[in-house]
């Protein structure tokens, strides 16, 4: 049995690497808290006597060998890198968590058919290096590697260079491990759970996400002396996009979320009408053709808003990503031992990327969800009932066993 | 005769300290490009035979003795402090013009009846710390020395601690130097003249300035989870406040124009809405009673914001100066001196704020204007035509000439 004392020790003296002043978990992708939290994790990883393999991408994969070394291994895993305002859970409680499935077969003295496999992957989060879940993109063969190694960060920094600056560039072959499935166990972030007051998420699939930069162009001029209209104000320009952000997800309603979290003016000054303006836009639906036809309306108002303002506007593409199906035998099994061990469970839609819709693209995959309290997420106040997160434990460490031995 | 080719020099000069990659003058107040540009000036006064003496605040006085030393002098001068993308001319002209009718007189061995002073402000662009025209307000009396020195910078820095760090921390008394009357002469940093064709402008008032910063409390959650109807959205609120200073400056039509110049977003992560926001709104009018209602505009808007966004809004002054009317007389001395050399010249109102605003308040002042090129200001491309820098200079000799000799 799983030892969720374990467990809550270990993501608590994880959480405290990167801690800010206002008690968030701050490990932005490949900076040295991450690389920190990872000399953390890799040293309870080699504690456990699993073999530590680290790939070009800086993905980490802890192998605990089964009975039959030619099968493939089933994988579980998440990734620890967070976002500015992290919380303790988010990532790392799916790797920690694997772990201690890890510890308690080696403390019961149990085996498994198949070799198992605890991973976790760079630059989920996205926040440091566009686009999010790099690291296992590159892992699926999704992204070429060396066009992932020339990534920019926000920082400016190159991701190749980091990732070898930390020590995390390694030499095991990319996509070498092959598993036979994936199993995702991670904190909901949204407020699906907690709102209905269930336990277990058995994710069937997840929305589709769609990152743009935009870059706007105008020209500076003194606030006092520029009549109104003679304004080329990348400033207000940058306001209205995210005003009409706003207005398109209410007129759209059903899911479509849309977010302009990042905006950066040149030269930011109070009586300095913006010569440029950076911002970011983040769009999500589960339906692929409602998100194309909200890129299509954003398309349009920038076309209209350059116009305008006599601004001049690019957009630049940071990830896009389909909806996602993940694997109905899999997230079948996972409601099956959430109803085995007693949890209330639904089946659900993952609003956030994660990992797993990475690996759904090479072999069968799912996740574990938990309830997230008032469904905050990406905020230290980011919490999750300790009797949840042990439920989801034991949901995995279930599910795991399971698939090991088939 | 003042010199022309010996001013433009020493534009040139001056311009070449705190240039940045894309030819802007940056020398923020207090700034170690600022101690540059000071040290260069105040060089200048010296070889000029100009006693020079500095203020508690770092006011900067070159007085040229009279004949009559009972008579208070005639000041002259502007500021030399930029914004981060200044142009070479905005303040700089002021002070340098000043040294030239120093010089020119000096050539001609000509003394006046009462001393004539070439003086520099210190932070009249108010970019790295607000107010605006902090060291003439000092020096008009209008702010507390102890209070000036406390301000903070955008960066964090004290000002009092940057004005000793760069050594210009004076011990002159602050006020010592009364003037009988004050002249600035000063880039019109907008359209007017330029659009009319029109090449010396008599300023007989400036438009009223209220600053405000805008801080916004929101909560940060994750960006694709968190359905619409639940987010606190401080990064969309200052949207929605840029958008609606807009918005209420079409719908107020005149002269008010509004600028939301800087912006800042707390984590400012493409994935995180937003935990906080920091903005500015600068709101001007020649109207002081249309200056008040843009004012419980803002403020009207900003109760509903918070209301419906569910974040919480505070603001804090940062400058608030009623419309100035200047000295008739002294305009009317300006006006008469250009119509005397054969300039073309119209009364006008300044858009930008000035010293000669405080200066206002303790002795007879009024401006010259001369025009900028597309009326750009604030902006690396700020240009006015060598033969108007020279009519400046020319109408400001004569008018400084007779009324130092009155
Ligand atoms: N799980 C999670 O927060 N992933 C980050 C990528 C995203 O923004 O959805
Ligand atoms: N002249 C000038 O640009 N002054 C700075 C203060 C203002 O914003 O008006």
């Amino acid at each position: 049995e799983p030892d969720g004392a374990r467990l809550l020790a270990r993501l608590a003296a994880l959480a405290d690497i990167g801690r800010t002043g206002s008690g968030a978990c701050c490990r932005l992708a490949l900076t040295d808290d991450d690389r920190r939290g990872r000399d953390l994790v890799v040293g309870w990883m080699r504690e456990l006597g699993l073999q530590v393999s680290i790939d070009p991408i800086g993905n980490v994969f802890g192998l605990r060998p089964g009975r039959r070394a030619d099968l493939a291994p089933v994988m579980t895993g998440s990734h620890i890198d967070t976002v500015r305002t992290g919380g303790a859970y988010d990532g790392n409680y799916g790797v920690l968590a694997g772990l201690e499935v890890v510890a308690a077969l080696n403390d019961a003295g149990v085996s498994t058919e198949r070799p198992l496999v605890v991973a976790f992957f760079t630059n989920e989060e996205g926040a440091r290096f566009a686009p999010d879940m790099l690291g296992s993109l590159v892992y699926a063969g999704g992204l070429a590697l060396d066009e992932a190694l020339a990534t920019r960060a926000i920082d400016g920094a190159v991701l190749g260079e980091e990732l070898a600056r930390i020590g995390y560039a390694g030499s095991a072959p990319l996509g070498g491990i092959r598993p036979a499935a994936f199993v995702e166990l991670h904190v909901e972030q949204g407020p699906v759970l907690d709102l209905e007051g269930i336990t277990i998420g058995a994710v069937e699939s997840l929305q589709g996400i769609s990152w743009q930069q935009v870059d706007i162009v105008g020209q500076s001029n003194h606030a006092g002396t520029t009549p109104m209209r003679m304004r080329h104000d990348a400033g207000y320009a940058a306001a209205a996009v995210a005003h009409f952000v706003r207005a398109l997800t209410r007129e759209m309603g059903g899911d479509q979320v849309g977010t302009v979290g990042k905006v950066d003016l040149t030269p930011n000054l109070i009586n300095v009408i913006a010569a440029r303006a950076s911002l970011t836009v983040d769009l999500r639906n589960t339906d692929e053709a409602l998100l194309q036809r909200a890129e299509t309306r954003l398309a349009a108002f920038l076309d209209e808003l350059a116009a305008t303002e006599g601004v001049s506007i690019s957009t630049q593409r940071l990830a896009r990503f389909e909806p996602v199906r993940f694997d109905p035998g899999i997230a079948a099994r996972i409601a099956a031992q959430a109803e085995a061990l007693g949890y209330t469970h639904r089946r659900m839609s993952s609003g956030a990327g994660h990992d797993a819709q990475m690996l759904a693209r090479i072999c069968p995959t799912a996740m574990i969800f938990v309830p997230s309290v008032g469904g905050i997420s990406h905020n230290p106040a980011e919490h999750t009932q300790p009797a949840d997160l042990v439920a989801g434990l034991r949901v995995l460490f279930a599910t795991l066993l399971q698939l090991a031995n088939e």
